[in-house]
């Protein structure tokens, strides 16, 4: 379908989706309908099946071998919240960077005012996290490290191998932000020292919004956000302790899950490698064209191997968010400026308060769409 | 269009849903595809409007008259434990009825740990709370009142404007669980004494699983259950105080909503007077049915002015688990039996742990279902 703009606010959700997952969430309201796990009727059964379905595709495309461990939740700030929330108690300590989003600076700085302590690590002004100042900053009460997998500011790729060893070496649990890197760079949580990991599933997994995922590693206990139905389990007034259902409680997003299970087929059958080589050719495009165009600063390393497809930047003397509003305006070419719910980047790339114009190519972006974005970032730049 | 089988489990979810809330689902996956309050680009400001309406939309249907006080959520478990872990602290107290589903008693339960006590009164064997018991449980310490609108076992509605009346005297929180009464039984919020109002967006309101609703009155002050992004806000750690922005961290579930949006106003297109009448109808035309039937036990009120359309039966010498498996193996008929998450109500009414079978006719259905459904229930009846 011809669109009459360019979407690159692809860090902020996708678009456009998968006809597939259009397909899948109508077909879930239309004619399946049912309650999962609720009734012994038909219509409940196919709508268990279409959750159990679309578990064991983000399964196959995370490389988790146990399907009970991955939750579904709302959002990857819900993940992100029952991790964090469901493991620290207070006299805990957790060590994040500073590049983290406010769906983790959040929920922390509530705790901290439950005696949990927080300490943030500085990044370099790349957005680069040295991971020997995580080993630096871990103390005798130190429970948890949390950490971007790709920061949604710079789409810098964080060392997480290497700040899982730390963690596993001194039994510390380590959670990972995986919003800018799940379905567009390769997961694999059989091989790394990954505890747990939150994503949304509307960014790179090309699902719904309404929908998040939480990776939990056998072993690790967490106490439930939200308690309620389960369908199954004990008849009384506990929580079940048997996964995926002991965080899974009330009635599940149904159509937004089978969305989020066709999109992960979908990716499947792309490959998340193949995916990838075509985000970074784009992304490597705009980073030559935008580096050369002058009072242009871009932020985040300058390694393509080392990014996400996402880019920000800033035109010197213009408000990014004048900039912005020019684009949608005079070029139909969808950004988005501002802070991006993550001040503590910005700050560390040197760009708060005023912030940054971040572009974020995605899958279904072509070459034109960054020359014709190049040629209007130039035309503003030029009219300074 | 017409469907192979006879659906009759819309307590648990209605099907099927109005066209018009396929439709606008489909729009906005389709074409809004936008992150609401996100980005500043036509696409996101789309999805804004959308979630504005849809917000707009409820209020009517409750008669609430400040928008910003009506939260979305994942589901009426949400709200619930939203609500109820938002408002208690160690050393409170809080009363709750017999008949509340686990998406009350769970959370509960969970704070009971945390010094939170609580205490169930006791309904009748009709499910039916009196008022009075109320007052005699409350004490000293009694911060919050929870009393659901309608038993999801038997359908019984509650005296809630005689309890609320009851907490406000006194200056004690009311929370009602309205999964059971939003869309089908007239709600104005604007002349009720209820401080506190959580409902499922896909039972009786019409809307897709995954949506859910929590209305709080001005005044009452609730921690955030989840932390992160709001877009709009403060750009430090702090979650925002405004409503909605306070309790809505992370990206919305624009399809989501976009469908309770229509189906909001769908109803009130229908009215929801006019939806009470029809379902009424035919749950006087099932009740009927049933208990001229030997053998044959329904639960609950016999006053359909005192009930919702859900009705539960066993047929003596019969499991309902079994009896709900030949209505839909035998006679295409689908209910739901056992427990239905809440053991509470089954032991009040006397059913507990065997359960019973749930019949629950909805909007969609006709005269000649309850037909259908009364002589197959007569013919499993007789061959016993």
């Amino acid at each position: 379908m011809d669109r009459p703009f360019i979407y690159l606010d692809n860090a902020a959700t996708s678009f456009p989706k998968p006809e597939a997952v259009l397909k899948a969430v109508d077909h879930a309201l239309r004619v399946v309908g049912g309650s999962p796990g609720r009734s012994g009727h038909r219509l409940a059964i196919n709508a268990d099946k279409i959750i159990f379905e679309a578990r064991e595709n983000i399964c196959r495309l995370l490389g988790i071998a146990d399907s009970s461990r991955l939750i579904f939740t709302s959002g990857a700030t819900e993940s992100l919240n029952l991790a964090i929330k469901g493991i620290l108690e207070s006299g805990d300590h957790v060590v994040i960077s500073s590049m983290e989003h406010s769906s983790v600076t959040r929920p922390l700085h509530s705790l901290s005012q439950k005696a949990v302590e927080v300490t943030k690590v500085k990044c370099d002004k790349k957005g680069l996290l040295a991971p020997d100042d995580i080993t630096k900053a871990i103390k005798k009460n130190t429970r948890l490290i949390v950490l971007t997998h790709a920061s949604n500011v710079t789409g810098t790729i964080q060392p997480v191998c290497e700040v899982g060893k730390i963690a596993r070496e001194r039994g510390i649990t380590f959670l990972v932000d995986a919003c800018q890197t799940a379905g567009v760079f390769p997961i694999d949580l059989e091989s790394i020292p990954v505890d747990m990991l939150a994503a949304s599933g509307h960014k790179g997994l090309l699902g719904p919004q309404g929908t998040g995922i939480l990776y939990i590693r056998p072993g690790i206990n967490l106490s439930p956000l939200k308690e309620g139905g389960t369908g199954r389990g004990p008849s009384d007034d506990k929580q079940p302790e048997a996964l995926p259902d002991r965080f899974e409680a009330g009635t599940m997003n149904t159509p937004g899950i089978a969305g989020l299970g066709a999109a992960a087929a979908f990716l499947l059958e792309q490959t998340v490698e193949a995916v990838r080589q075509k985000e970074m050719l784009l992304y490597k495009q705009l980073l030559e064209g935008l580096i050369a165009i002058e009072g242009v600063t871009t932020y985040g390393s300058s390694d393509p191997g080392k990014k996400v497809s996402l880019l920000s930047f800033n035109i010197e003397g213009l408000d990014p968010s004048l900039v912005s509003f020019r684009l949608d305006e005079e070029f139909d070419i969808l950004s988005r400026s501002g802070l991006h719910c993550a001040p503590d980047a910005h700050k560390t790339v040197g760009t708060f308060p005023e912030g940054a114009v971040r572009l974020s190519p995605g899958f279904y972006n072509i070459p034109g769409d960054i020359d014709k974005t190049i040629a209007a970032i130039h035309r503003i730049a030029k009219e300074r």
